[in-house]
């Protein structure tokens, strides 16, 4: 079917292309043209703007936004609620969080127009391996566009999951997972890096993959990683982190569940991310006063 | 090739099954004689006493231990050894400590025996899968037992980690990981639970094991779970823990290594094996003590 | 001087008392009535209504609001803004989220109406030793009314924090540091308590209150409660929380600043509250899933 | 009474002057003779040797060991054994670990002679204050030496907490929590320092201890801090951890009691000792690998 892509970010971009091995006609658009005449060259029609895109495309008009959350995607979302009408679908791929897409689907409503949260997990492998796909909005919203979704994803990769904010919800909860997956196995590696044994890791995780419990797709990239660059040589160990962890524990302490797991991986994102550690200098200051314990000065 | 199984229980009676698959000769010892009848039946060559099993096998003889850690391997442990001669193979299995394998690694080499501490991973799906099989020994030992560790692990399933005490080393920290990764899925599985949206988390975890980031063999189990009993109808939230999360977290913090998530998701299971929680109750006693905040008052 | 308090729930009646001791005046108001007769026999002056209450007090009205956050305050807040003009003083000694205190201090600025956010601790024990107040504001309103902050703080008790919102932020770590502390001295009385020796808990918080490096206000709680109900008798390990925990933990996240011990005794308390730990069920089911575990099964 | 005193490092020499100032009779030793002269001139005896302090003491002789837990402890120990009689008592005021403690007891005990562990809290500020000693023994031995303990103690500040190691245990304990406790204040004051209002610490720490919940000792060590030293310039968050911390873990795991608070207190230490966090590493780089997310690069 003819759709609209709105982003073209390594995400976006992907999709596109997917959408295009699949026999769709991908209108695309960008904040900057370069990416729109990379896609142009794989098939995909160039827009020249949002406006230009949605004149592209049949009633009821699909597009799918693929751009940051937060301000990139509120703009881009009024954008398109001005130029599209009644019926028209538009859908969320982004990481926005669940409570602006519910907003945004009653925004939407009032104008008669579909909306459609789909959290999309695949990261960069999403494009050869398809991309799992969770989605929230109506009935019929969701089966216009199954064709689209059902190429994206790999076989059983698409649901519906519930109304709309559902599957941001969702895909909040997945990364949250994701955050204490990683966490498990890098701390798994620290302590066997550290341990009494000189250890190959990239043996061992390839060895886990094949009959241990703890099999995985993220194991298999532990494998990958370990396996080209076995000393992480080069690498800092510095943790952005952009969102859905945030939100996740936010949601829990908003259900009152306990989530230590989740919410200490989030943590210790931002503890990678500290030079110094104003808690730690609080506390080494104190044992000096009470004790008389040394303290290790800063030569400035 | 022909070995002696010591122990019947559920893991040591799937390897055996698993060996005789593969065409070895297995001779079988239980500590009660039901489990050898079993095995008897599906092909092994039973044995009345661990002497009788020792004495039916070829030199050098290749005895594997398969008995719960502690009192229970180690009794069995020295038995062998004043059974044993120098050049036989002793294997443990089990879970134990891989400080204690160092130790019984030295003991034996005292005698000219081989030891060799295979951590086993795969748990009742490893009769069909296969088991990961992490192997701590000399060379020499591994190279002599590996048809049978081949023969138990699916293809790249084994791999000789190191010298003694390396293979229990290795699957202790494979089962800390295990740990976080339950507690990370679990955590997100309640968060979605108790969240705005009525969801259908067999669907979620069927979807997410197609393409998604966290998809991995502990989230087909997830799935299964759900698909069977989606409102995890007469379970109990009661987690045993069985050792090697207790010494990852020891081995942690002897290593100064910060484990924070395999540490949690260990202390998670002490929570949700208390009955009313002390700590709880002194806070309870002390809101209440300053701030006039009620208590919860126990009827008993 | 004389002013007004409304709100005459335990924290307001005692302070109420606290003003009149001091030698104040003061105009009680409450919800409910039977609470302002029971101040006007300690010499209040009672109030029959807001408006009453706001007619009797002499320019610039000092009205200081004491009822839970959120709705409460809310509706008492507006209440008053329709009553007041240019100059009074509104003060919020609750526990307001800082965020919804800057915010009424800038609609209270519109009418020329000063905002006071003073963050109030003690407790029930404040009537005897004094409140510590945190308070945020202009120094003009905070001058204006610092005799009635003297009489309600001990000596060095009161502290002019920063402008609108300031108080209620201090105040809200400060219950964050509180939530952190107590989880920590119950966690060492539990570890007591289970440990292989049988101790007297009452005379050891009392020895460490004398000249250990734990001593604090916290702890001669801590030997109060054992020394009355040695054995907990009859407490629940029930814990509710009460909104500044949950922002303190909220506002680390914002700040990207880990606080993993404030975090875990917030969540401590989540975990206190559940009858059973859904994802404890989810782990026990996956146990046994994969390693044939055992399941406690609930017998419903 | 007259005693010996083995160690004179910060604890010890305090300890012993404390005592002289009581009017007890002092014979101290060091492994370096310099602080033997110190002392000396403060009213001490000193003594050239181990052996020469025990030959000057009277019977039953009392011995005071005040070195680092571990070696050295444990060396001069068996060094006092060897040279002590039946009835004599040996004191170890350090930090041992308790079970160790009660294999001193044993080891003693085979002797006749008596054994004391003796926790004890109060650091560089127990000279002035008293220090709390929570001591381990049999009743007739602590009765000998309770004109020692009252000494050194404030009034109320020494407890005979039970038998032979349940003193270390406690102090144990009590160090557990104060490591709890120095967390909750440093993340407390992390969170003021990096919020949207610009503060004085070190007035706020006062206020606080002037009628707040949070007051106590440590948070008095807090004001001394920030009034010197606001920016806490030159101070390094750099924490070391010296046993007691470990062993609280250990033993909560030994109980299966949750104590994620103390734990953490700890792991955040080993955290601000990592030049690099190894399992940040694994992350960044396994960021990178599903997700294109941009690894910040090492320049060596």
């Amino acid at each position: 079917m003819k759709m609209g892509m709105l982003g073209l970010g390594r995400m976006g971009s992907n999709m596109a292309q997917r959408l295009l091995r699949h026999g769709h006609e991908v209108v695309v658009w960008n904040r900057t043209p370069d990416k729109v005449r990379e896609l142009e060259k794989m098939g995909a029609i160039g827009a020249s703007s949002i406006q230009n895109l949605v004149e592209q495309l049949p009633h009821p008009r699909v597009a799918w936004m693929m751009v940051p959350a937060g301000e990139a995607t509120e703009t881009l979302f009024e954008t398109l609620l001005s130029l599209l009408s009644a019926h028209d679908i538009v859908i969320d791929g982004g990481n926005a969080n669940f409570r602006d897409s519910m907003r945004r689907g009653q925004r939407a409503a009032e104008l008669g127009i579909e909306f459609i949260d789909a959290g999309t997990s695949g990261g960069i492998w999403g494009l050869a391996n398809g991309y799992a796909i969770m989605a929230g909005g109506s009935s019929a919203a969701i089966d216009h566009v199954r064709p689209l979704m059902e190429s994206l994803a790999p076989e059983d990769g698409f649901l519906h999951v519930g109304p709309i904010g559902s599957g941001h919800f969702v895909k909040m909860v997945h990364n949250g997972i994701e955050y204490g997956l990683l966490q498990a196995y890098a701390e798994g590696f620290e302590i066997m890096k550290k341990g009494p044994f000189e250890l190959d890791l990239a043996a061992i995780s390839h060895m886990w993959n094949h009959g241990s419990v703890v099999r995985s797709w993220l194991l298999e990239l532990v494998e990958n990683v370990f396996s080209t660059n076995p000393d992480l040589k080069g690498i800092r160990g510095y943790v952005e982190d952009s969102g859905e962890g945030r939100w996740t524990v936010e949601e829990a302490i908003k259900e009152s569940v306990p989530a230590p797991v989740i919410t200490l991986s989030l943590m210790a994102r931002f503890a990678s991310r500290q030079e110094e550690s104003y808690s730690a200098q609080v506390i080494a200051a104190l044992r000096n006063a009470f004790g008389g314990h040394a303290i290790k000065h800063d030569p400035s």
